[in-house]
C-alpha cells in the first residue's frame, strides 16, 4: 500500500506540476510513510546442525544460529536493535527461565531489549510474526528473531513426559494421552473419512528423509524405503516410529530488516505473517482432519500478503508425524480437503514435483528442535529462493512465493508465514 | 508525530486553499497515516485480588483479570485482535508450557493470536510493549495484555528455588545465591557509598504498606511502623523480611487501543514504551548501586514519549525488595544518584509528597504476582489518572504524566512505560 501511493503521488507530480509548498507537503508526508510503511525483508539466516549438543545451552545454541545469520548478512550483532527469541522447555530442562538477558550477554548486545516468547512448537513462528511487527511498527529497524532448544540431555520416557506439558494438563495428559497417541488418532480419523491407508502416509516420511539426505544440518540423513516404515514399531496404532520425527537438540536464527538488501542475491521479503488458535484440548476440535489454528493463520497472513494460496510455488510445513504435512497442506489450501495425501503419493510433493513441501527434510528427517523449528523453516525457504540448496535445491519450477506453516500443542497454536522473492 | 503532521497539513491547507486534486492526494496521505501512525490509549483495566488463589491456574487467573479489564472498558473480549500474555512459573509449578490457546479457550476467542512471553518479573511489562507495537504497527486495533501467576501452591523454600531460575543457573544460583541475597549486596553497597542506614530503606516499606492499607486488592493490607520493619527477622543481612515482597498469586490485564476512548473518563495513553538488559550475572554488573537496564528502559521510553523525568508526576516501580525502588528511582531519573533514599526520608515519595511512588502499595504490600506485575502497575497509573484510587488517590498535584518501570532477574531486565492522561 506504501508503495502505490508512492507511485500515485510520483504520477500525479509529473502530470500536475502543483505548487512548491503542495510538493513540500507530499515530500514530507512520503518521506514520514517511507519510515513508517516498511516491507520487512530478511537479511540473513542460521541454523546450528541439527541433532545432538552435548553441554550446550539453548540460550547457547540460538546465539550460534545467530552468529551464522549475522554473517550469512553481512552484519555484526551490534547493527541489531531488538531481539525476539524462542524457547520451549528450558525451564524445565536447565531449569533457566529469563534467557533473555543471557541471550543478550552471548550476543554482546547487553542493553538492548530481548524478548524470550513460548508457544510450544510454533514458537519462533512467533517470534518471527513479533518481529516482523516490531519493524512494521517504526520501532525497529532491525531485528534478530528465532529459537534455541536443548533436550537430548533427558531419557526419551522422560521427554515424552515434558513435551506433554504442551497439551493440556488438567484432562488430558493427565488421562496418559501423549503426542503419537493425538496423531495417531487424526491419522484413523483421515484414513476413515478419505480412505487413506498406512502407506499412503508412509510417501510423506520417504519423501523427507529423501530430502532430508540432502540437507547438512539434517540430523537423519539418510534415505528410508516404504517398506522401512511399515515395517518400523509401532508407537500408536497406526503411527509408526518411521511416522514421527525425532527429538532434536538445535538453534535457528533470522535477522530482519527494513532496508531492502542489496548483496547481489535475490532479495526475500515477509509478505504476510498469520497466527492462529484452536481449542486447547484435543477434544475439543471440530474436526480431527483439520487443523483450524493453521487455517486461521494461514487467512491472515495471505491477506496480509495479498494473494492465495494458488500464488505459492513451495512450502515448509509441520511434519511432526506424518499426518500432519498432509493436514497443514489442505488447511493452508494447497490442496482440497482429503486430496493432500493422495496427491503426496502420486508424487506431487517430491523435490521433483509441482509442488514441492519439505525439500528441507522437513522436522521428520531434518529434526524437530521445538523452539527452533518455525524459524529452521524460514531458513530454507529463503535458501531456496536463492538457490543455496545444492542436493535438495528445487529447480523444476521459478520459485517467487513460498510459505511456513509451525504448529504447537495438539494443534492448538499455529504460525503461517509467506515470503516472496524478487 | 502523526498529530503534528496532520495539524500541518490542516494549517497549510487553511492558508493555501490548494488545487483539488492536491487536496485529494493529500486526504488519501493523511488517511493513510491517521491508520498506521496511530496513538495507543487505555480502554480498560482489571486485576484479580491479590494473595492467595487456591485451586486456581494461571491462566485463569490472567483470564479473571482479562474480564474485569473487558468490564472496565465497556468492551467484550470479541473485540480484541490479538492477545499478549505472560507467565514465568507455570511449567515448573502447573507442568504446564503452551498456555496461549488455553488463554484464548478462557477468553472466548479460539481461532485469535494469542502469545505467551516471558522476561522474568518484567514479564507483563514487556508484554504490554508488544502490545503497544502490535497496535503502532497496524496490525491489530484491540489487544490485550496481562500476567497470570500462581505460585503459593508450592511451600516458600521450595519457591525461593524455583524463583532463582530467573538468575542465571550455571554459576550464580548454582552457588546458593538468592534474590534476597543478591539485593543484600545492592543495599549494602548503597549503604556504604552514599551513608544511607538499614532505618533509611525501612521507610520504603512503611510508606508502602500505608499505601497497600488503603488498596481493596492488595495482599498485605496493613500499616507497618519503622520499628517493626526494623525488628522483623534477618533475611540475608542487611535485608530483613519486611524489606521483602510476598509471594503472591494473582492476575492483571490492560486492553489496548488505537482509539481515543470517550467514556467521559480522562483518557489516558501509552506515550512511550521502552526495554533494556544488563548483565544476566549479577557479578557482571559494573555497579552494585544502578540498575542499568532501567536506565536503558526509561531512555528509551521518554525518547518515544518525547519528555523526560521532570516532566512526570508519580510512579509504579519494582519494590521487590526495598533497595530496588530507591534503584529504580535513581535509574529513571527522577531523583539524582545517591539521592532517592534520602528523598524517601523526607517523605517526598509519600501518597502526599512532591513524587508519590508505588500509591498502589507497591509489590511490597500490594502483592508481586511475577507475571502480572507490569500490567498491574500500568492499572495503578491508570486508575489514580482517572481519579478511582478511593483513599489512596493522590490529590496533593494533579497527574498528567507517570511511567511504571519493572525489573526482572537479578536487575538484568526491565521493561519501562510513560502514561500520559488529556
Amino acid at each position: 500500500m506504501g508503495q502505490l501511493a508512492e507511485r500515485e503521488v510520483e504520477r500525479r507530480r509529473l502530470q500536475l506540476s502543483p505548487h512548491p509548498v503542495t510538493i513540500l507537503i507530499i515530500d514530507r508526508l512520503v518521506g514520514l510513510l517511507e519510515v513508517i510503511m516498511v516491507d520487512v525483508w530478511v537479511a540473513g539466516v542460521g541454523l546450528t546442525s541439527f541433532g545432538k549438543h552435548e553441554g550446550r545451552s539453548s540460550a547457547e545454541l540460538f546465539t550460534e544460529a545467530a552468529h551464522y545469520a549475522f554473517r550469512d548478512a553481512g552484519r555484526v550483532s551490534a547493527d541489531v536493535d531488538e531481539v525476539i527469541f524462542g524457547n520451549v522447555l528450558g525451564s524445565e530442562i536447565e531449569s533457566q527461565v529469563n534467557m533473555a538477558p543471557k541471550v543478550a550477554g552471548l550476543l554482546g548486545l547487553t542493553g538492548k531489549p530481548v524478548t524470550r516468547v513460548e508457544n510450544a512448537c510454533a514458537t519462533s513462528g512467533v517470534a518471527l510474526r513479533l518481529g516482523y511487527m516490531l519493524i512494521k511498527s517504526g520501532m525497529a529497524r532491525t531485528v534478530l528473531v528465532g529459537g534455541g532448544e536443548r533436550v537430548r540431555t533427558v531419557p526419551g520416557d522422560e521427554l515424552q513426559r515434558l513435551f506433554a506439558h504442551a497439551m493440556d494438563q488438567q484432562y488430558e495428559a493427565t488421562a496418559g494421552v501423549t503426542f503419537p497417541a493425538v496423531f495417531a488418532l487424526s491419522t484413523r480419523a483421515y484414513m476413515d473419512k478419505y480412505g487413506a491407508t498406512e502407506k499412503d502416509f508412509a510417501h510423506v516420511s520417504v519423501k523427507n528423509h529423501e530430502n532430508g539426505a540432502k540437507n547438512p544440518i539434517a540430523q537423519l540423513r539418510k534415505p528410508v524405503t516404504l517398506q522401512e516404515v511399515l515395517d518400523s514399531p509401532m508407537v500408536a496404532d497406526p503411527v509408526k516410529l518411521l511416522d514421527c520425527c525425532p527429538f532434536t537438540d538445535g538453534g535457528s536464527a533470522v535477522v530482519l530488516t527494513a532496508e531492502k538488501p542489496s548483496d547481489g542475491r535475490r532479495a526475500v521479503r515477509i509478505a504476510g505473517s498469520g497466527q492462529g488458535t484452536d481449542g486447547f484440548l484435543f477434544a475439543e476440535h471440530a474436526d480431527h482432519t483439520w487443523l483450524r489454528a493453521v487455517e486461521m493463520a494461514a487467512k491472515m497472513a495471505y491477506a496480509d500478503a495479498q494473494l492465495d494460496a494458488s500464488a505459492l510455488d513451495f512450502a515448509e510445513v509441520h511434519d511432526c508425524v506424518t499426518i500432519n504435512e498432509i493436514l497443514c497442506l489442505e488447511a493452508l489450501g494447497i490442496f482440497e480437503r482429503g486430496k493432500a495425501a493422495f496427491a503426496t503419493v502420486d508424487g506431487d510433493t517430491l523435490l521433483t514435483g509441482r509442488f514441492p513441501v519439505n525439500p528441507s527434510g522437513g522436522l521428520k528427517s531434518k529434526g524437530h528442535p521445538v523452539a527452533a523449528t518455525g524459524t529452521a523453516q524460514i531458513a530454507e525457504l529463503v535458501m531456496q529462493f536463492r538457490g543455496e540448496c545444492g542436493e535438495r535445491q528445487i529447480t523444476s519450477k521459478p520459485l517467487n512465493a513460498a510459505v511456513a506453516a509451525c504448529v504447537g500443542g495438539t494443534g492448538a497454536v499455529s504460525a503461517v508465514h509467506v515470503l516472496t522473492a524478487a
